[in-house]
């Protein structure tokens, strides 16, 4: 080992205190992409980024304007002749409602034993902060031993609108070997994990009418169709008995997956057991013929994220609703097309849609999935630095969830992504009470101080 | 015409504007019986109603305690030999939410016109005050010709829970020869109605668990099944094709509708047009095999009036909820019982619900439905009150609202009651900018007059 890995690995085991202050100080500012009254949290987020990039002896900083949220930009180019490495983060971060079910102000940063507590400490707030760990040790003994550059974007939790255009506007600034992405997960503490697989997002609000306004369910109730048991039977409809999706022509570019792949996907460490105990629901549900880890990472699915009808306080009201409204998303796997999707949708209400009711479609964001190769040099790169702080060879793992600027990436900037990430399976993220394990992220730090020298 | 009857009259016809004015007064309290945070209005409304009937006169004014919401009660005896009617009414109104799509403050009772605008201007505050206005009419000129007693609830909004138990205990207090009820209304302006046939109700929430908490769709979406989609497919099974309910057994009991009672609904002036004018819905919609007006008064239906789950805010938020509500209400028919719809809802949910999900059911409201004799002399002194107002013999209806004060007066009392009101079909009740017609509300008053004289 040389000597300046050796004293950078030194300095982060030495600063892991500050390093968790300084997380503190990211996660208190609520910048929640979503909101519109959080527009000025979104700018002070991404001031705090600009500056922590400075501190970095970064250069080029910039804050990058879009249509919505500002990119912010850095660059150390010091090591010509040497790999470049663009490092991907968002500094936004989920709503926090139903407030009521955190335990501490959701902004606190309070560390409780092992854990970091608030919206954003995980996902991905933390990841960021683990990147900037790793060169602030690096630089702060030393030189860089490769080229870095930065982009954090502020609509990720958003579905990124602003980040295809801006990618386009800015090839030549961007160009990299690839890019580092640790907004993907571990499987388990002490399970380091690259992700080679994510899937797409399509997501929708569908705004059923029925009546011009609210009705008494005692003297309409036989006359009106009840609009949110239009939507509800249209819902119940996009899934068959299989538990798969109705909607027609979704899975005709679904691609298969093959024997072998199924066959390492069976090796990983999670079990149907496991997500019952993580999740609390008294059986696992999906589409047939499917494992559980095979429908989260390589099938797509259908979710209702919300449904608003009629009265919900507390009690009893006797009303006929006139309106019904679900948000519904589908995640995708390679080779669907969020627009197809769109359109599929569309179909699937224009035939099922009774004539008693009007509706809409609202299509808020949509990603294609993609599938990054495991052979790359940056992938080697960080799997045999994982190996070395962890003592073991990483899992590969494809994941549910979407992050639509690795398709991004892919299409516009022809850069392929390296993904992973430090946070765990039970880090509430999107829900209340997030939390960051600091352990892992601590050996995240470490293991991204190798990582860059081994890339070198 | 006897020189009273005719003196209260013309005082009726000179005092239109105090009676609004007094009418106002009522309105402007925001008597919300389902809210906790309104019980100090509701003992305002309740005063208020005290007093108003000791400015008429009445003997015996007490507000008389239950469980939740007080009862107001007053009498006038002084007619030996001649009937006592006793006058139901209540002092509750409905929420106001979506408070937005109101054009006024829901209290104002502001006159517009030809209407009196308001929270409870025609359900039911208008029409109390139709009766005190008579009486006011007849006791400022004359002595009552009957004997009179008033029963005002203050939960007939949320199911009138505490009042079985208080007609029980004031079974002899309430002796009266019938009940005049006007808690119903009219066809159209200058169409007078009795209605003879209620639907009963059975109000439920139905809550279901999956998750313990919100879950990242992403990452879980294909592993648990999702809480709001259980529940539109448990709502959406509740109806067949046919429009029919699939509860089971759920119209074991429900009486066919004889030949000629068809008949007679065929003749009221309810055009499926007119329905989709007063409505705004694109086509009417219910039970296969009957017409609208059957459906709506002598058919059980099956109504959603609210569902809630996940996010539910402006633009996307990839949550996979922990729980999705759904409140659910029947309108019942003769001889359906509350209690066993609920058995046959809990029994659908037994065999229908999935096991990757848990559920509860909570009842908030239930009442039988109830059909009146349109021979009574309470009945037929109306009828013909209503012809020499408006000119013409009134419509006799049944109607899809509940009330089910009617079948505890029935059932505990051994009263028959006399439905009626002044109440228009577009007087948006339990809905925001509900309004009063003045015209037909004064018409109301005149014939209450003749009414009471009739009775004598």
């Amino acid at each position: 080992m040389t000597d300046h890995r050796q004293a950078a690995l030194d300095y982060a085991r030495q600063h892991e205190r500050d390093f968790e202050k300084n997380l503190q100080e990211f996660v208190a500012i609520p910048s929640i992409s979503t909101s519109p009254e959080h527009k000025p949290q979104m700018q002070q987020a991404a001031d705090w980024v600009a500056n922590r990039l400075k501190s970095l002896g970064m250069n080029n900083v910039q804050i990058l304007p879009t249509d919505l949220h500002p990119v912010v930009y850095g660059e150390w180019l010091g090591a010509p002749g040497k790999p470049t490495v663009l490092i991907y983060g968002h500094y936004d971060v989920q709503p926090v409602d139903p407030i009521e079910l955190w335990r501490d102000d959701p902004f606190s940063g309070r560390v409780d034993g092992d854990r970091m507590m608030g919206r954003g400490a995980s996902d991905m707030k933390g990841q960021d902060a683990a990147c900037f760990n790793a060169v602030e040790s690096i630089v702060k003994t030393g030189s860089l031993p490769v080229n870095v550059k930065w982009i954090l974007e502020g609509e990720e939790e958003i579905g990124s609108p602003s980040l295809p255009k801006f990618l386009e506007q800015h090839k030549e600034l961007l160009k990299a070997d690839f890019c580092l992405n640790p907004d993907s997960g571990m499987l388990a503490r002490d399970e380091p994990t690259l992700t080679y697989g994510l899937r797409g997002l399509a997501y929708f609000e569908i705004r059923v009418q029925g009546p011009a306004s609210d009705l008494h369910s005692g003297i309409y109730g036989g006359a009106v169709h009840n609009p949110a048991i239009v939507l509800a039977e249209l819902v119940a409809g996009m899934h068959d008995r299989d538990g798969r999706i109705t909607l027609p022509g979704f899975y005709d570019r679904v691609r298969e997956l093959p024997a072998e792949e199924r066959a390492e996907l069976a090796r990983l460490p999670i079990t149907d057991e496991k997500t019952k105990a993580l999740t609390g629901v008294p059986e696992v549900y999906g589409e047939k013929g499917y494992t559980t880890v095979e429908r989260i990472g390589a099938r797509p699915t259908l979710d209702v994220n919300g449904f608003l009808s009629g009265f919900v306080g507390e009690g009893s009201k006797t009303v006929l609703p006139a309106k019904a409204m679900a948000k519904v998303s589908m995640r995708l796997v390679p080779d669907q097309d969020p627009k197809e999707v769109h359109q599929q949708l569309l179909a699937y209400l224009e035939k099922n849609a009774p004539k008693t009711v009007t509706w809409e479609v609202v299509m808020f964001a949509g990603g294609a999935a993609s599938i990054s190769d495991i052979n790359l040099p940056g992938a080697q790169a960080l799997a045999k630095a994982f190996e070395t702080v962890w003592g073991k060879r990483p899992y590969f793992k494809r994941e549910g969830g979407s992050v639509p600027v690795v398709g991004y990436m892919q299409k516009i900037l022809g850069m392929e992504s390296v993904l992973t990430g430090f946070g765990l399976p039970d880090d509430n993220l999107h829900a209340p009470n997030e939390k960051l394990d600091l352990p892992s992220w601590h050996n995240g730090t470490k293991a991204l101080v190798h990582f860059l020298f081994n890339l070198a």
